[in-house]
């Protein structure tokens, strides 16, 4: 099991929805990706430390999502985040958006592992063992 | 078989692209409903008209996407999108976007049907069979 | 003199910024937006209260921005609001994005005040007093 | 006197509007961005473009617009864009986005010339002849 960053919650904003009154639904995936950013910095991490320290970065493989329920401009969301799969070179990360106990959308995204080589393209590679321990995931 | 939109191309904005250069992830599911909303137009409805004509929308259920390629400033990319699987309560679009011969992303909506009943509440139905044949669905 | 907000904070996020690692200019207008409706949330209102309680919304008449400094992924932000100008028809908001001690932009939104008529059109109408009262532009 | 480049239409999709039915504000500015793009690309230049020949960055200093009529999903718009003032230092860019005859927005950005010095640090420089001359800006 991935390690879970603390819950965090988001309010939804005049401009998040649309003409029907609830959310566009791009902006799910919008906070797919603030929920994965939020991941990394409650282990310390972000993009641009991964960078530093790993040398590497998460490019996205795949993503969607199940809508359950409306939400509704000024509805204030909670956003639980976790990495729930270990591959070799990916790992997937699972949402779940609630309202009060009401479950508005899940989700996951699969990212792969990548490295920048001397020329500067990106090169699939095994995830790094200190990457995954430090979300979690050394006992997957 | 479902009858497929024109195709229609757009061109990747600076704005649709993140630090690392390539199109953040959201934006291609907005493209996505793009393409839903100009498959509507290419056989004469909308989502206005659908409510018009059929007194019905067509609240998203799934969406997914697998991407492929990154694309970049500047790209043109092309858009095919059409319903490729009909249920009795719901349909599945799905999407291709490509630059030139490669594949960026492709992925797919499920959609319901949903009547406003008296109180204005969404009710799923079956999905009306004149939307369906409109949309080529018929011999599915 | 209007009354502010309680200033709040945002996180510039992965999505928000563009090739050049720089926050993409018009999310600095969706803040403002999401500025007004926390400067209404703050004094017990919304765009929903507003309708029910004045039969008024409130159409953006003009927006502009000065960006003072560049702001990047991972910044956090506060957010400033406050009414600084009533008229008999319109009110401007003002708005002020810091990072740290240091003005990251500086802006304001032109609002008029528009009440629904019966046949649910809008017509420009004057600024309602209890509104402007609650805001804290009675002594202006 | 700028030039401005061949007026391009846009269409208002679904995600560009809000609950009350009308395009979400701050989406203006992304097409005035867009604008901008485009205005460069009409002249044989980019963003990346204006770096590898020049050596230089366009920052915004300033953004505003004027909102005159509400548009709605599905309305054509028409952008016009021109630079329509050169400084030193500065030049701006002048939008118009039309509904048929009826205009729905005015606005500018004013825009600053900036080179990479040796460390990668933005500084203000004066515009590039060369680039003021391609952009119609000769005889000003």
């Amino acid at each position: 099991m991935g390690q879970a960053a603390p819950a965090h919650e988001l309010t939804v904003e005049w401009g998040d929805c649309d003409e029907a009154g609830v959310v566009f639904y791009p902006n799910y995936f919008y906070w797919f990706d603030c929920g994965f950013q939020r991941l990394l910095r409650a282990h310390g991490l972000s993009q641009r430390r991964l960078r530093e320290r790993f040398g590497a970065v998460t490019p996205l493989v795949e993503a969607a999502a199940t809508f359950r329920t409306p939400a509704r401009y000024d509805d204030v969301l909670t956003v639980a985040a976790s990495v729930d799969r270990w591959e070799e070179r990916r790992f997937r990360v699972a949402y779940r958006l609630s309202h009060g106990e009401t479950v508005v959308v899940e989700g996951h995204e699969v990212r792969a592992w990548a490295r920048l080589d001397a020329a500067g393209r990106l090169r699939g590679a095994p995830v790094e063992a200190a990457f995954r321990k430090l979300l979690g995931g050394e006992g997957d």
